[in-house]
């Protein structure tokens, strides 16, 4: 039991490690945190956590990608944004600073771990490590700021342009260069692709269909192969 | 001037009294402080920053309403958020951490007084003060979460519940109760509430006049009174 206790913990440490925002910390300063944290495993399609859970806490994704949903009174989804390794999500609350009501759904996307800690540890951290409130505040920072892009996106782009921008998130975040082009890895649907680019699947599978007949991209067995990424941005207003 | 600059630096304690953020602070801290920050009045309709500027820093409204938006290459401006009495805007950067290229721009959307404090300085001042760190942390998931708020509205609303979830919006930071209405004071047009909304003025107007004829809210010289909130509850799904 012990010797699996330890396992545990070195990966804890091996994790932490490669999360930008504790990359300054020391290996002793890791030994002295990682009781904060626990890993948490989910499988494809699991929900880690519900809009309206009253539990705060922040996860940072050491592998998979995560869905960030909320769903309409009538069952319609919208995807905010897709966490993938090395990025964090979830949400922190002080006392007599409450968040609105209604926050969002996390879901596993594909198979995913994460490194979870609660509020109450998390914000102990911060006050422990000054230096991880200051690059925690940056991170936040790009969050709203890519959220302000979608926001834009969603408020002005025609369906072609919202899909592009869309895709083109991808690409910058999860998009692996192959010879002439780049590849995203991941089993991004349509319905998915829809989701967030807020329309229906049917004009989704329109509009990937064509990108497809004109040689702009390929979709087959969970990876979508993007050939011509100007094509895309040219899209964007 | 020795007496001009004393009323000045007076001024800026008490402003940063006001804020949240520095509740906690005590007087002889707060004169630790006010040196980081400098007050800039600015006009309605004056810009406070542009889409590009690269100076990043922290603004914070003491009073007023500021407008963030993006424009699009056709000229077409979009409304990310009002940012009112006691909240902050701008964004922060660490080295090696830079966000989007894109961030947004600011306008005064009534006359408007802000501190201003630049990034580096805001840098220094969440070191000695960790727990402000913490403090704006907090502030800035709660503009997550509000920006995700947007996004599910643009996303899935139809045209009435976004108008309806905007004036919902204005109502809970700026609204007042006046006996059994409540009222919005700020000189919002029918172009902001498109631009906030993602729809057409054309649109906007004809949503808000059925509005008036229903006696759900009413607009005149710089200000909307809303008579039935439950109505404008009901549109949002």
């Amino acid at each position: 039991m012990k010797r699996e206790r330890e396992r545990i913990n070195i990966d804890k440490i091996e994790a932490l490690k490669e999360l930008e925002l504790f990359k300054e910390l020391k290996e002793e300063e890791l030994k002295n945190i990682e009781k904060f944290f626990v890993v948490k495993k989910f499988k494809k399609g699991e929900y880690i956590f519900y809009e309206g859970d009253k539990e705060p806490g922040i996860y940072f994704v050491i592998d998979g990608i995560v869905k960030l949903i909320k769903e309409t009174n009538e069952g319609k989804t919208v995807i905010l944004r897709l966490a993938t390794k090395g990025e964090s999500f979830g949400w922190l609350v002080m006392k007599d600073n409450r968040p609105p009501v209604n926050t969002y759904t996390a879901q596993a996307l594909i198979d995913t771990t994460v490194l979870y800690i609660s509020n109450q540890d998390f914000l102990k951290l911060l006050l422990m490590y000054p230096a991880l409130a200051v690059k925690i505040t940056c991170e936040l920072t790009k969050n709203i700021l890519e959220a302000y892009d979608r926001l834009k996106s969603l408020a002005v782009e025609k369906v072609e342009g919202r899909i592009a921008t869309l895709i083109l998130e991808l690409v910058d975040k999860i998009g692996k260069k192959e010879g002439d082009h780049v590849v995203i890895n991941a089993p991004i649907t349509r319905q998915d692709i829809a989701e967030m680019a807020g329309t229906t699947v049917e004009t989704a599978i329109r509009v990937i269909s064509r990108w497809k007949k004109e040689g702009i991209l390929d979709t087959e067995r969970g990876k979508i192969e993007i050939f011509d990424i100007d094509y895309l941005q040219d899209l964007i207003s």
